[in-house]
């Protein structure tokens, strides 16, 4: 059901959550059947497919017309019609959604504290955020929100996945650029 | 479902793979709700728990008596009846098994091949196998295997997971051993 | 001449930069023989011990009484006399210090910013600091440090070293934590 | 001295070695002033280039046309005219070559053994080898000729290096491949 392969989504030219890299998002997330999913700068909308094969209702927010084209085609061709995509530079677009059980964030647009302020709101006790980080700038500001707001409780990794490619009889290391990912639990 | 803390495991001094590589082990075995799995080198029994709550049934080979301790007890706090636990050095143990949908193995004891061979018998088209690998010298043989043997298409990562500590006001990154994953799925 | 055995140096319970992060930044450093280099943190002094075998003369700045001692034995153990140890904390220590050509930051106790300000006067074009940063916060301080100031150019890497350790007839990959160098030369 | 920029190179479409992994290569071959250093798989050169800056003498084998053009350029870049270029396939090249201080070995082309065999018959107690292995098989053959060849002591690392990329107003983490450095000192 989970870790769907990375060619098996539209891709286009827009940047893509790796496969290993959405497993572990997806996971850490805890999605269950009933709950309402954000995800805020969907890119190809991989995240987005991958909660909404579990979640009740994914919220796609999304700001580049090119990107948003890629979520309407991957989830058509997923079959999912439990995506709504609102184009806006979060955290505008958010204020209509009510209660939000997880927030994935792949992109903030350097607006990430103003992001966690809007959510924060709309979250109960138990709700999950989970930032996909590649800039330290955005590690750094996730772990002052979380440490200084003690509505939270967080675990931070950093993850580099290196693909084995065969090369002839050989088999050599292909490095992936590390990812942070920072989950926070509403306490 | 997926994804149990690493603390919630009853552990003792037997290694635990960490819940990141049991996260990616398990969804990249793809198991579904009537699969027959296969632990080999079970320890704590961890891979088995995880495994146990999505399989029909689960068999456990494991030849260290404290690690079969901590099996039992493991099943016991999860409350998982689906899993056997088989004391023996694998390949020894498995020919009692017909039939295979998932194999995993955490340890070999250095009888990769014979065990790959015994399994590869019980395994038909589309079963899984999925390696954890933290020899340099086991991803070398389990790779040869996959390679001679045509009826095996198969990927392999090496992930490497640093935890962000928070000491003081400052985050660090604490390093654990990267583990290679190697995913076979039987043509 | 340059990469001691970490074996080699008298060590305590003082954290010690690892050879190949030491290698890594004294040859990044470009020491040259007439060169007055500062070692700020200097913990058990390797970074100095190395830098004083080419440099003309080594300020170690440190505040712990017993990383002192171990600065003063390894310099008698390799026979330096060309470090003078300071008893400060930085920027503490450096005001005495009119000509800097290389500055080592191994360890700026949430200080960064004061203690580039003060070198930074005592350095003409050319001079180089070399920061390792263990904690994020360190290293987006650098850097927010160096972008702002133009009057540095400046790389920055994370360096993960696994070590191969060989156990029976195998060899498993054992994590260190990565360390992030930050080299910036005054234009 | 040590740690040329890899833009100073003279490259072409030559893989060529990264700068940290060429600062790690050179310091652990520990080369002197009179050194005989022999440079396998010379590829642009980068190793001999950093080698005959030290060295006394330089024997760089390489079997690619373009790649022997590059080597030589460089060395006319950087002035040195004690690199001697051996146009051939190792071990081919090497019987000419009576007494080795040093060896590195960037690219062995499947013939690691004989190499090793080859260049062993003319090192004497305290001669150094320095592997670059960038395929796992490369790694597990050396791994295995300095176990079973009683005559040296051996040390290895895993070395991910990744750069940090100032984008915008943030900076993130752009990964090169791994690569395993194998130190080897016949006793």
């Amino acid at each position: 059901m989970l870790g769907i392969a990375d060619e098996e989504f539209i891709r286009g030219n827009v940047p893509m959550t790796k496969r290993e890299i959405r497993i572990l998002t997806i996971v850490k997330a805890d999605i269950k059947r009933g709950d309402v999913v954000i995800d805020i700068g969907a890119g190809t909308g991989s995240l987005s497919i991958e909660a909404a094969r579990i979640a009740r209702q994914v919220f796609s927010i999304e700001r580049n017309p090119e990107a948003i084209e890629l979520i309407e085609q991957n989830a058509e061709k997923f079959n999912l019609n439990n995506i709504i995509i609102i184009n806006a530079e979060a955290p505008n677009g958010l204020e209509a959604i009510n209660k939000i059980d997880v927030v994935l964030i792949g992109g903030s647009g350097g607006k990430l504290k103003k992001i966690l302020d809007t959510v924060d709101k709309r979250m109960k006790s138990g709700s999950r955020i989970v930032i996909n980080c590649i800039t330290i700038q955005t590690i750094v500001e996730a772990l002052k929100y979380f440490n200084e707001n003690k509505n939270y409780k967080y675990e931070a990794i950093q993850v580099q996945v290196n693909q084995l490619q065969h090369v002839g009889d050989f088999d050599m290391l292909k490095a992936a650029n590390p990812i942070c990912i920072i989950t926070a639990t509403k306490i």
